[in-house]
């Protein structure tokens, strides 16, 4: 037996939108150092960053069947999660898929696998993260749940937290830590434009940030010659 | 002691040119989902697809000796298969080699271990799928076999099959089922692009393959609220 | 305990300007085949070849204060090498402290480790050879040291030593052997240039490295059917 | 900023003390297969089954400091449960806190990174599942949660879940199914009792699941020669 | 469609049980260093050597069905080989599987995939070589063809080749090639044995093989200090 | 060209057989936590810890040549170091050169590479920690350093270099730092003795080592209820 949950509740568009911006680097600092998938996820072609509200797939091991239920759950602004429920390498996703998404407004997949027709994919602009690029066909046989809390590439996902990603990777937001997140990401972009003119004036880290005591204390020493070597 | 076999049967360059453009995921549906080289297989730069006969050529680990041996072989048409006879990661190809291969009209190297001169390779626009990229030079010591089938990234390969890589990866078709693959990747295509018009209407796959009763058969459930939480 | 090495002998700049463009490949062969950093060292972006004298630089996991500490060390010139202490994923590197070295005129960072801000790197054009991209930040609490010899990607590096990057990887000259190097590398060079121009025009690599006899002696046999078969 | 929440549910002694003996690959079938942690998890020394309820610890990258403030939150029948920030291999345990773990009365470690002394621990009997063994020490510098939702080795996990572990792997059972997971477990146990009574009595799989048909009408051919050859 | 082939030629129980002792090292150098499977391939419990006759299974990924079909295919003397269509680490073989096996006397199981219930397997003393371990249960969805040539873990097999397994790993030996092989192996065992006395006797293997003027040519230096350093 | 060292200083016999008893996670704390080689470094079977002085040896890829040169220089009490120039995983060391190393009473092989006939050094009681166990033979044709400075498995090793190894891993002391690494190794047991009897007293590392200040000074909050979930 398996589920689809029909009524999730999404992260705003206005956050979304307004995050985007700021980028999966800052937008997880932001949230604490939390909330960012491994680092074997990577974009398969070069796009912008995209933000969303998450619709979340399982699937079984070589077997993309529940993509085809989830396209229906989604909305314009969502992003879908694909995760197997063992791992798999198998090319779950093709431009067939895509098209359909694309149609419905969707902004991206994420998928904790295999993806194909990746020059299409380009061609279409239709973003993809993916684990591997591979032309492995699936079968479509095994059920499995549509808007469940999943956990993909090590990160924890409800439906309709919020999904920010870029070159950098992937980060996922709570939907109700959204806002303050946005808010955080504002505050952090504002602070790094002003470090980031002092150290472009030549101003050092280790005194902007009065590292030198610290480190002093800690027992750091400057000689001129290495004795060890 | 090691051969060379000098008279391979090659699939024929019409057919070859036909399916280049179907793409490996295509192909690989249109023969049964089989023949393709594991995940790990990436192109070293960004390159259009390519279709071919294979000369096969084995090499010991470190040791490119034999791809000079094997460089005689090709003819135009050809793409070269080499797979070292133990797993290596060594640069066993660089711009040299590409020069030889491209004045003899190869259309490619497939290689199971690492090549060099990447930027000279995209600059000569000589294509190649590699498992990885690395400038370790190899020494001239040990014979290998030429033209004799071996296994290359996971897939069986004999000298004269058909080869067809792109993005996605690399697919080896037996020759003598090269024809018909062809004549089922174009039926594949023809299908497919009928179903893109209609997703691209906004039709759903779930109703486009009749999938719901299958669905509701098998139990899936849809819900408002998932109650698991 | 730690300790900053303040004055190191650098390689001159002139070496490094010359040596640039023949490439990682023909520097690490005109050496001896050694030196290389391991092929899972990769360019963050596509950018040109780079070289300059090494800066090294320590970091705990997970923790890049020490980054903070060895840019002061840096000159115009130099290329900052970082290596975790054990090894480490974490985006301990991006677009403020790329500021920061690039205002010193640093030409490169290599970092067995993560980094992050890719797009942004990009956009300042600052080159970065890394293990991998993770948007995971990283704490300020533990010392390491600053111009000691590393052991980074496989590669034993001392504080100013030659270092070459290009899309075919990273390989460390030692300071006292960048002269006969790039010497070496010249002649390599020009050899190349002769045998690319008898490979263009036809000729094989069998008759121009005269492989034909000792390929026999070995015993290479040229055969027209494979009897195995 | 971080928390350690010190009062927590726990799963049942007595149903963890029943389930151990059903081992993992049962307990992962009875509740629906899943709640796997990813197979790299391995036991460092070959040991018999344990079950417990899970103590959750996060740590940071080479920092075992919360680990320490874990151990006082464990009581007789816990399993602590440890998971990096972001990934790391370091050897965060040793015999100091596994003699800790063991006066308290905790049943097993299981950590998504490195331990060491695994002589000792095995001398000790303290069972340890980890993802590999690595000398390298920690420092104690960064603050992180006890006993809040982590995800481990792919797998989410609640404070006072249940956790069965032996040569199979890991499996985690949520504490309110925890029940109906033992009931069930129970009722597979006695089926796979009589299945495996008649496999050794000859009869076979394809008799006793009645799988003749189905397998026919899926297009399963029997066939003396294969053509294709 | 799939296929199973019912008759296939085996390679004789006499050459199994007479290769056996002399382990998969000497086998695969007694046919010319080759036809071993990957290095990931090890026993899931340490067990003697094996000897028998392929039988070959295909899996789709995450579905066991065809090894329920591939059982009836077993004989006294067999060893059973299980190859998944695209790669995957699912436990697709437990205790019941291996009572059927065993009970018909088939000597171990070869897997390029996961495997479960190995305290039981020890238990039974069935043998296993393995990719992983891992307790994900499978799915009877999917048909694949049974003793059809195969690649298993890089290796090319065909039905009745000969099978030799131990703690070094799994080689393949053509059918047609046994005899020879075993042959060749006695022969390079008598050797081993007496070079193995002479180095016991504390001769050099500089001196066995002589290989001291040849390394003197190639260039080899013997040199009191080492003047890099 | 490639040298052989032939005078090395060698660490005294007396330290390395004083040290060795406390172990690879003892020592490496003990001079600063440095000098292991990665994790992936394993003994091939259980067995006791050994202490020894380096021998170095350098080896082309899937070329084992040099370990014949390596073997006579090899004397009592030593431990034999073997890298490869490249990375290569096959089986460069089986029973016949263990037989000549346990002659010369060698301690024991390290490698980064892969080792056969393992069932055999077992037997024998010859330790050896290597990368991965893999049957694959090598050839003799390509030259390479003995006794020169290696980086093996990421740790730089000088002939002479003390090295502890044991079921945690390989750890490196340079031969001029072993004495007080093993006096300072003697001086870490006794406190950890002491601590360990505290621990098993039931005395917490939390009050054993005084961390509740600092942990409440850095942010720790003890709380009775998770308000996030």
């Amino acid at each position: 037996m398996a589920i689809v949950v029909t009524e999730i509740d999404r992260v705003s568009r206005t956050i979304a939108d307004s995050i985007r911006g700021f980028g999966v680097a800052t937008v997880h600092e932001a949230q604490g150092r939390k909330g960012l998938m491994l680092p074997y996820m990577k974009p398969v072609f070069q796009c912008a960053s995209v933000a969303g509200s998450a619709v979340t797939c399982e699937v079984a091991p070589g077997d993309n069947w529940m993509i085809h239920v989830a396209v229906e759950q989604c909305k314009e602004g969502d992003i879908l999660i694909v995760t197997p429920t063992s791992p798999c390498d198998d090319g779950y996703f093709g431009d067939l898929l895509a098209t359909s998404l694309q149609v419905r407004g969707v902004r991206a997949l994420i998928i904790d696998a295999g993806v194909r027709d990746i020059a299409t994919l380009e061609e279409m602009n239709f973003p993809v993260w993916s684990k591997t690029v591979f032309a492995q066909g699936t079968v479509k046989a095994t059920l499995a749940n549509v808007n469940v809390p999943v956990v993909c590439a090590g990160a924890l996902i409800h439906p309709g937290d919020l999904i920010v990603a870029d070159r950098d990777g992937v980060v996922v937001v709570p939907r109700l830590h959204a806002e303050e997140t946005l808010r955080r990401s504002r505050e952090r972009e504002a602070r790094e434009l002003q470090t980031r003119a002092r150290l472009a004036a030549g101003e050092l880290g280790l005194d902007i940030y009065n590292m030198r005591n610290l480190l002093a204390e800690k027992g750091l020493k400057y000689v001129t010659k290495n004795k060890e070597e």
